[in-house]
């Protein structure tokens, strides 16, 4: 019996306790996900919810309008305009980031580069914002390396300041940020890039985070890597094409991409999450004790 | 001007203080190594050093003996033997890992399993091991959500429990695992893995580390993601064949990869690791002030 069953848990058959002082092993995310009540299920706003077509399939972002809002506005303008219809996929860079925006950009003669159209050229930066106590708010107990408290807040991974009054979301893996030239100001949301790796905290508050890849990551996480050192595709056949991006409040009710979130407020979640702090069962016998707020995925799911 | 450069700083070219407090703008990787000396710089043994031949190239292995004595003598074994010539890569879980091993253990039939030759079926643990003050230790200061200490030890991210005298290797990107059937002695090196997106650190301790990867992640992390919930390549035409894995010290010296590591006790790394922690230039104006041991990665070169 050589099978090798890595993280066999997550789809854990094993209902057999292993260690004297538990008398279950830990639930598992499926269990626990089919535990859930669809009350604890939300649907996000058609307003901040972009489908991103490419030729491998449908990415599903979800804008941050309480926390960027402006970056928001100016990424509907866009998307109403089609202006991401034909750009393409620039860059990807190993543990990094994967970059869309217009290719046309990059070249040497900018006759081709593509108007802004309505939207606004600069913006105020909006990388971190006062800290409302009217945002839900749903900490977590362990800690981080970066901020002085770490939680999650309207379905988003936040990191915040108490000292400073300030918050933002952090630069996990599937945060979509708005790509910017020198200048604070540069950002306008015409170019956005995903995290694909290890969470590069250090990002945080110095970009604007525009929203959160809730469905489709594969598509942006598994493309082959540009040359280094920061993976744009010089060799410009390896560009992926935007098919389009649709506002899910532009198209009619019935084309509107149907999926749901786990709400970060809900029992479930807060299930999920001691679940992954604490997993013991016949696989993991050392529970971490501990979790990282990049290291918990928010669940989704494709509605029928 | 809309051309965007997130993380320009990664080949900056900007020399202009932009905040009274600063001189000059923190140093890129670029800078840092170009000033690097060649005593900082180390060849990995060859009885360490793995060389994994896949379509797309070649990924470069250094295994743990350190940490993983067992396991990396039994490695040994295996690639000595040719055991993994004509074996796949048969999981990428997106997010996860991306695991190699003989494909036809998952079969029912399991006629054509490759037998393991001189190589030991089950091995102790070793998911950790006693902290010894002989080895190499270069802490970090910024402390870690999981354990009370984190450094590097010999060229790996390491993480330890002083108060009970143990240390492991962490689950970083590009850490390679042992993986396993539930017996937490069911490993043998026959089945490898290597994560590929936020570092899992709940996996620490409940698995053993043989290594990490030193060069070629592009060819393990971009590979296409298998099916939900693991990543299993159930449609077996996905699977990527491994052409050989070779050990160094198993080839002609003419033959061997020519690699070098930098020293993680040297004092460019430690320049690293500071510029990592406290960018300040055109592009970062609000320092991390911070860094997590697995945002760090270690400076790698191929010598012509």
């Amino acid at each position: 019996m050589r099978r090798t069953l890595l993280a066999i848990t997550l789809a854990s058959l094993f209902a057999l306790p292993v260690l004297a002082d538990q008398t279950r092993p830990t639930p598992t995310t499926k269990e626990l996900l089919a535990q859930s009540k669809p009350q604890e299920w939300r649907t996000p706003a058609p307003a901040n919810l972009l489908d991103m077509k490419l030729p491998g399939g449908h990415v599903l972002i979800e804008l941050a309008p309480d926390f960027t809002p402006l970056h928001a506005a100016n990424i509907r303008t866009l998307v109403h305009e089609h202006y991401f219809d034909g750009l393409a996929i620039v860059r990807v860079q190993d543990n990094f980031v994967t970059q869309w925006d217009d290719p046309a950009a990059d070249d040497e003669d900018k006759a081709h580069v593509k108007p802004l159209g309505e939207a606004k050229a600069t913006l105020p930066p909006e990388f971190t914002r006062a800290i409302d106590p009217k945002l839900e708010w749903t900490p977590l107990p362990d800690g981080d390396v970066y901020a002085k408290e770490v939680g999650f807040s309207e379905g988003f991974p936040v990191a915040r300041d108490p000292g400073h009054g300030r918050e933002w979301i952090a630069h996990c893996y599937g945060t979509v940020g708005v790509a910017r030239d020198v200048g604070p100001q540069t950002g306008n949301g015409s170019a956005l890039y995903a995290i694909i790796g290890q969470a590069p905290r250090g990002l945080d508050r110095n970009l604007a985070v525009a929203g959160r890849v809730i469905e489709g990551m594969e598509l942006l996480s598994a493309l082959p890597r540009g040359p280094v050192p920061m993976g744009f595709y010089t060799d410009k056949s390896m560009r992926v094409p935007i098919e389009s991006v649709r506002l899910a409040a532009d198209l009619p009710a019935a084309e509107r991409p149907k999926v749901e979130v786990l709400r970060t407020d809900s029992p479930t979640f807060a299930r999920l999450v001691e679940a992954k702090r604490n997993r013991r069962d016949a696989f993991y016998t050392q529970p971490a004790g501990a979790i990282d707020l990049c290291s918990i995925g928010i669940p989704s799911r494709m509605i029928k």
